[in-house]
């Protein structure tokens, strides 16, 4: 059987007059789009275009739920009590689930942004949070985490599909985790290179991190291609092409996991 | 026939540590909470707790949505495009909505906050925005609006069932508009004067203005109560006791709109 | 005797991950930057190093205040009292004004931002509540504003200078305003057709309006570019190459208003 | 010699119609308010009348900075570069110092607000982005902090005049830090009891800890009152009252570190 693989991206992500990322151009590229929902980018307008953007181009559609911080964009870690952070993700999948109703379409996911992302890979209550939402939402969402996370094991626990995601374009740690955007060598932007990486990491279920040492994965069900890093458009359609030659199905992961 | 009231107050506009209004002690008095969705009060918090008290209290829930202006509360007029409006209001109900999702409840209504609600009752724009939004997410809500106003009609060749509103503590203009809070007079505190007021409201369908006129309502289905005057949960009580000892049904205008 | 002209530009726009305009390629070609307080643009750290770019530069600092509406870039109309007018306008002076003085620099102007700089040539509620804040701050600073609006006269009545602007990649109605960007013809983008034109307002004091009608502007004393349009830098470059070569004085207004 | 005493209050901390605090009641029985400065609340007509109060009653003005976080009211920890907590303190300084300056006073001291305060207790980061602002904008600021503090010991390396801090109506951890407002005891409301235990500390310069150990504070300058906590006002009455009965001088720090 062929490998299958997803490719997610981070969109919507503009707030008004403020552009961020080239939507139009990334989405014929990718099978899932994680949806800004307001909290750290993605005004109403915004959003109400990205859901249709995606459903042109037959991308499923998730939540993006981050931090309350336009001015940080969700980058910036913040320590919610488990009710808030339960009570801010009900709010964003909610509005955003709105949009996507309104053009004929449901939630395939749910990806938590920046360092919301980032504190959930480790922090219980962050993870217990995220999964209380989901559980009171709609128990057949999809989460994104990362492979062997505590976000992850949490879904699990709790019965919900989890979704292992990789990042093709950046540098891992050799635990697992990824290189902080702020160190040298942390993005990778020839998409050639991209390319290779994610097929051998599809074939392998595993990477090699800065140090040399091999990372397992144990499985993985998505690649996220960012859409605000330079030659965003010119990797995402490289990637994609370099998987399916690879003899990989690239689909929308609520079909396969 | 015994002529019906329903009876509103706008409620969960509390946001993170900032308190507004005596939110638990007003449930009770009333048939429809008008719960703020987070533009212009009402963290994700906030709008979860006052919709589980809604319940509690068996009170109808409607979207208040507003501007996005914490800072001005919602209450400073602002000029959006009609897309804006649209989407602000799909996003707005749609938050509220999974929070009543989550409760076992669905909404009733829709009742436009502060500037926004005072600008719907004669701008067109504005009010083909909130009507827009409607027809897109539910065509069985319920509008809250003036008599006659620009909103009631729009709704109305919307096909959108149509709740006429009065304030029985606010005094009246007699074009049929509210007197402005910086006015002396504005508002009515008395609770002995506000029930007999609305009684006579109630039964007449018109009011007194502030210079003798009368203001016919052609029909009147729901009375708004505040939550953030003086004596506000003394006034709500009050009023509904004295609705009910004059022969009035009081009940939630979702059952005979 | 030469004429004299100010080039202004509004920025220091981008906020947090947001980026807006091309500060640093435009700086070096202009005289006078407007840089945004924090309201509808500008953070903190955006507004330090556009202060220092400025200070690199040599450009001059003035203060561009806007609504507290960063979804809406501040080009919202909003109603506020003149209170909060005045209020919002000191804080924003307040805050840029210690970047300025961290940097060895003072503050030579305000200019309102979007909306308000637009409500303010023709509402005098606004325009006095600008007024009032620069009086309370500083009888020195200069305001910029449309000549012969409502803002210019109030405050040479207040006895503060002030700097006739032009837009020259802006179309002009008869009356002397701005067609709205929302309309064809708004924007000028050709740089050969821009600096033909600010150099003939410059000679002329006077423009040609989208229907050909000569507008009378009295004196001007600074053009506005913006950096946000397409090949703002190239138009820029252009502009002050254009105006010298006509043997115009191209330096900051304070010097000669 | 008199043991000299100041009573600090965090003042200015309501935001448009959101009230927080009894500001006016509170202030006649304060030497020092430290004003919020629009990131964790505090609006700039808010602002503007706080320091107003804050001159008819001849109370020293400080500037209270917190996180960029209205909805939680600046008592979440958030992570920011050590050139974020820099800029925004600028910011937040400036914007006040200039009402501080229109009314005529100058800025006293520098007291961050909730999160930011006790992260900058033990973070040494986030305590030398605090100095670095301080250092920028004026070096006879005094800066308000716990005794022996990681920001304490910042800026007595500094040279800045540091005033030791101590909360009479909270209670301590043997370590010297406040029981966290979670926990039960952590708030003492009683009056009697908060000016028995704040003449002690001033007298004693110590305190007793929830588990029975004496907190060796060094030296004691400034104590917090709340005005937030229930019979506030109440309490700063009794406690100035108190103080001066037991022969202890009560005037701002300003005159005395």
């Amino acid at each position: 059987m062929k490998p299958k693989i997803d490719i997610n991206c981070d969109l919507g992500e503009s707030y008004g007059a403020f552009t961020m990322g080239n939507d139009a151009a990334i989405m014929p590229n990718i099978t899932s789009a994680n949806v800004a929902c307001g909290f750290h980018g993605g005004d109403p307008v915004t959003i109400s275009r990205t859901v249709k953007l995606a459903k042109k181009s037959a991308v499923a559609v998730g939540a993006h739920p981050g931090f309350p911080d336009i001015m940080g964009f969700g980058r910036r870690e913040m320590q919610l009590t488990r009710e808030e952070v339960e009570k801010y993700i009900i709010y964003q999948i909610g509005a955003l689930q709105q949009f996507a109703r309104v053009a004929g379409m449901s939630l395939q996911h749910i990806k938590p942004h920046g360092a919301m992302y980032n504190m959930a890979a480790k922090d219980s209550k962050l993870a217990d949070g995220i999964i209380g939402a989901m559980r009171a939402v709609d128990m057949q969402l999809i989460v994104f985490a990362p492979p062997k996370s505590t976000l992850a094991k949490a879904a699990e626990k709790a019965g919900l599909r989890t979704a292992y995601e990789v990042f093709a374009d950046r540098a891992y740690n050799s635990d697992g985790s990824l290189v902080s955007r702020s160190n040298p060598g942390a993005i990778i932007n020839e998409p050639k290179k991209v390319v290779e990486r994610a097929v051998k990491m599809v074939e392998e279920k595993a990477a090699l991190s800065v140090d040399g040492k091999i990372v397992d994965f144990v499985d993985i069900h998505t690649i996220c291609v960012h859409s605000d890093t330079m030659g965003a458009v010119k990797l995402a359609t490289a990637l994609k092409k370099g998987l399916v030659k690879a003899g990989i199905t690239v689909e929308k992961v609520g079909k396969f996991v």
